[in-house]
């Protein structure tokens, strides 16, 4: 490498806290692969410095003259441009099931999530993303932040009933991917990871074999997700 | 192998009739691996044939003086014994994300579809089961199986959102492994020819990816899953 990576990576009012579960995903896919990268704080309505992307979201990964977006299409391009670094998917099938996972984490697992945490956002957002913030997700949801923030048991529930194949999954083996994480980790592990840095909510029982997963996942790749604090409690 | 494998295979009034999704995991299993197996037509109330397994349920594969339950089971016993066949799992972590999307399959998509067929299994059931089936699923729903059939739209709705994650990985590869099958598509190919082998109800629309791929799943194998006819509709 001739410059080093950069990653456009989400960040609250505390350019620190960096809460982004799809920006999570490619953080940890680097530091999977040992590649060092410098990552940008950004904001949601900072759209102008991703412009090179013809998009609005990250993350965005700059290599060399190629900007990236899209998390899945970042790991794809990562696992081609440096394939002497450790594999994030290992033999066929694993790309495909990766896949699977992928898709499942962002159509099941992450709308579900959503509905108990995004009412705690706004208080950790830069003030100049708290408007866009609220009437991107009102319009998504249908209904008030707070409206949201009322059915958070039902969410709970819901959300509980939606882990249920992961739960299972993570009682019989140490991680999503077997005896160590690969890619299929990094992206299961970027919702909680979302949860955990902007929510004080327990998603979890401190008995589920997701949360011991959780545990295993914030100790990997030397401790980097724990580098961001967890969600202080409301007084 | 001294013996064929034998198969108890659940079966409807008409022994041909096989509509077991867990079976079918195993058929399909045994089929990839080029395993020669007798199947044996068994009937939900035939608990005594299986006593041997120490529970109740099928499949259950004789391998020899072994007696195997449990579809997972199998799949991992058959890797294990016949490692000189084609594997189930690929090398890691194929084995690991096979057993995620084993468990959404048992644990999110089955009682998503059996909210849909249930309703029309007693049709096709040998009489000395359908009394058996109803009580046992009714107390299961916690409700009469004429009153889930009421619900049907909406339990294609729910369906259909389930399916969200499948649709869109089979969207950008052929099958839920890749280019060819594996054990993860067997697994979620059973919920499929279930539901075809029972229900006339249509569960997917003409265009829409996961029916390309029941095609390319039933066309597999020699075309395996297709001797059994699909579910006639009613007059």
């Amino acid at each position: 490498m001739n410059q080093p990576l950069r990653l456009f990576d989400l960040a609250g009012a505390d350019e620190r806290l960096r809460f982004s579960p799809n920006c999570w995903r490619t953080r940890l896919a680097l530091a999977h692969k040992g590649l060092p990268v410098d990552t940008l704080p950004w904001r949601f309505t900072e759209k102008q410095a991703i412009a090179a992307t013809g998009q609005g979201k990250v993350p965005v990964l700059v290599d060399g003259d190629r900007w990236l977006h899209d998390s899945w299409t970042i790991a794809e391009h990562l696992e081609q441009a440096y394939p002497q670094t450790p594999s994030l998917f290992g033999p066929a099938p694993g790309h495909a099931l990766a896949r699977f996972v992928n898709q499942w984490t962002s159509e099941t697992l992450h709308p579900a999530v959503a509905r108990v945490v995004v009412p705690d956002i706004p208080a950790i957002l830069h003030e100049k993303d708290r408007a866009y913030f609220r009437s991107s997700r009102e319009a998504a949801f249908g209904q008030t932040l707070e409206s949201l923030a009322a059915q958070r048991e039902a969410s709970l529930e819901a959300l509980r009933r939606v882990l249920a194949p992961l739960r299972s999954t993570l009682a019989a083996q140490p991680f999503v991917s077997g005896d160590t994480p690969y890619y299929a980790d990094h992206v299961v592990f970027g919702a909680f990871q979302w949860a955990r840095t902007v929510s004080p909510v327990a998603l979890l029982a401190a008995d589920d074999p997701i949360a011991a997963w959780v545990e295993r996942m914030l100790d990997a790749y030397g401790g980097l997700a724990r580098t961001v604090a967890p969600a202080a409690c409301a007084d």
